[in-house]
């Protein structure tokens, strides 16, 4: 692809030198057939050092290599990295080696490889991938354009939309974690609720998202789930919140739209999250949040009361040792 | 199903309207032909506009539809939803796809799915049913009743008692983590113990539970397991115990029985909680606890201690002021 | 095997009485055609009791059974454990149940189970073992003698280094999570990437490791991967470094060599950890690391330092009173 064609994919002005582009790479691995972007200004001198063979920034960078100027260097770059970088291919069809119930419909413009399993009367629409070791229950709905890595569990009746990527090893649909004690040993709490899912969601790796009770743990379109997160049942997730590795969220939460809950943060059952919330790293939400607030700590509170606090909390061991301090020279003038 | 029905099985006396009941639901989301229920008082007035056809309740409320009086509604509820849902049923047999080695023994009254795997004389004891992707190793036993779902690993000789739910994506009986560094690298200390789970236990999605390095880990009959738990080497778990989600047990643990571990606790190798006690989220259990304790934080503390001082905590950055203020105004003192 | 023949193999002298051992077990549970061991003089009251027909010392006991001493008691006795427990062996081949893409290379001396999956122009090199349900990515490459659990997902292109152990539902060369919002939706910036994992890499049960962005993800030689840990895209592990369970590392983060991050530690992005540094459990490493340093907390900062900290925020409630009753006593004092 000549720079030419890239500046033009992004809509851009472009005149000067114009050579062809092979790959796409970082400033500090690229080589002269590569092309590459600085998004952040932090990384500003190691870009000027780059080999690469042309660069997209923010603000044109006094080097001799060609550039192209956009306002989103990172979305702009996401662009080019499509168009250069070939897309995996699959052949539709049903694999001899897979399984599938007489009562199942799977699109003809479906690909299910060797090893995937589909149950009674679920549907698979076109376009999708299930790759090997994939289940998918009876009833179960998976729609358009939807990948499955291999060996996802999606259990009877849970529903995936349409264009979403799912890792592998995702579980979706396993019980809920309810019990009542009957005096002798834990009763199950039947869980024969199911998970609804929305459009153009990503689950990361291993994570696992509980069926409802009774009613549907729900997760909305957009929404960008990292690897190994869990989400109870009942839970809801609004449109296009971002959930870090390792996040647990307890169930009957209602998480907003627009929410970044940081890596290994949790939140306790029955909260509410309002839309646009962030959640430190590691912090335990254990009441409800108000739209907009930025929250970090356990159990939470504002993120620049939280800074200054472990800040202080550092100080600790010398702020005993004052206290002791100014106890014994107001002692001493207590007694004069 | 007539309400009278459900009376009945609640053993219940029930007068009145009588009507017929075909789902089960949450209040909020019931139909007319549903029946709920109302546990936590906290939900008294969302009860109060339920529409379900019927509730089940502890004590009566003052509302127009039929009520169902009993000492536990979430007890009486998991009977109903019992009885009202029709629970699934698998076809016993070992389906063509699936691969049992010669010497394995299979119940007539199991069933095995496709790409479900049974190694040299595991046995599968009646009733279990092996989802598709199961791996059972050699010398593993899963016993009666006992469901795996999608996807499960239970490696060579490990054991399974009897009517346990196992999630997709669960492995029980990889090695220990356990190495010795030999001055160049780190020298692998053979597993070659097992795993020992006993009846009644359900694990959740892509739980990791170790094989002793060589004796056994052993988890109690009637545990409860949520997702994402990792429990290492040589642990040992009592009867009844609560483990909610992403909690990890370190090495040669000891939990007592009717225990609860909240979500994300950590507890470190070689400790021993004693029977009762509450660890709460996100606490890291560093030295053992006596019966019946009730701890959080890290390192854990009495819960209500724990509760004042992370109040204390918020007011960190004030009490740096408070104490600055105090030392000068002291200074003055003295030098007058 | 006699103890003569196991003292021989330690390249240690040995004279007195000669027992036949047949097996291996702890202090607690040996039986006397066992042998035991004591490394941790901890234990060396329940060592003395122990029924084992010998013993590994570091020290002579004042006991009445067979004692080889030895320098480091760990190592002689994982020695002992590989000469006495007979090793798994597998029956070289390609099940008739598995498939191989015909462009794959599989090494006549490596042994593929039923129902494991090899892509286009994949490579498994000589002595390696897939077992059930794994899936191994078009021109991806497992080297010599590397052993994958059931269900480990390699994704396209990854490669994993000789003598490893995977364990089952390992996902490696998921997509890293990296997303840019576009005004409306987030938009995918594609994970074109891949894994490297070097030799004698041992990773536990359902972990996760991110291919890179662009370049490749990089696990060093002789690490140590216990169960449920996340690896972040283009994240960098030193080799011989060991990271404990449920630990989380975030993109683009640098951890060095002979590192060790206990349990739930988490490692934010772009941060690097220099070589033989200590992270304690449940840490979370909000900055660089200088090598060598032993770190607690969140952000972390110096353990001691750290355990002073925590040891006075048990006190704040206590400490709060304090304060109060210093402010009272000032006032009277200036008021006088």
């Amino acid at each position: 692809m000549f720079l030419s064609e890239i500046a033009k994919l992004l809509g851009v002005a472009f005149t000067g030198s114009d050579p062809v582009i092979t790959g796409v790479s970082t400033v500090e691995e690229a080589a002269s057939t590569d092309i590459t972007f600085l998004s952040n200004p932090h990384y500003t001198e190691k870009a000027k050092a780059t080999k690469a063979g042309a660069i997209i920034v923010k603000q044109k960078l006094d080097i001799n290599i060609p550039q192209i100027v956009v306002d989103n260097p990172s979305i702009a770059f996401a662009k080019v990295v499509r168009a250069v970088c070939p897309v995996k291919t699959h052949n539709p069809g049903i694999s001899e080696l897979a399984y599938k119930d007489p009562s199942a419909d799977i699109s003809a413009t479906a690909t299910v490889y060797p090893y995937a399993y589909v149950g009674k009367n679920a549907r698979i629409e076109g376009g999708c991938v299930l790759y090997p070791g994939c289940f998918i229950g009876d009833d179960a709905i998976i729609r358009e354009g939807t990948i499955l890595y291999p060996n996802v569990a999606v259990y009877d009746k849970c529903e995936v939309g349409k264009n979403c990527i799912i890792h592998a090893g995702v579980v979706i649909g396993s019980d809920g974690f309810g019990f009542a004690w009957d005096g002798k040993q834990h009763l199950k709490i039947p869980q024969v609720g199911k998970v609804i899912i929305g459009d153009d969601v990503e689950i990361g790796s291993n994570c696992c998202i509980d069926r409802a009770a009774l009613t549907s743990t729900r997760i909305g379109s957009d929404v960008k789930m990292d690897n190994l997160v869990q989400i109870g049942h009942n839970v809801t997730i609004g449109d296009h919140t971002i959930i870090v590795s390792q996040v647990g969220i307890a169930g009957s939460a209602h998480v907003g739209k627009h929410v970044i809950l940081a890596g290994q943060a949790g939140v306790a059952g029955h909260i509410t999250i309002g839309d646009g919330c962030v959640v430190g790293g590691k912090a335990g939400v254990a009441e409800d949040i108000e739209p907009g607030k930025v929250v970090s700590g356990y159990p939470t509170m504002d993120h620049k009361l939280w800074l200054r606090a472990q800040n202080a909390f550092k100080k600790l061991p010398d702020l005993l040792k004052r206290i002791r301090d100014i106890e014994r020279r107001l002692e001493k003038i207590e007694k004069d």
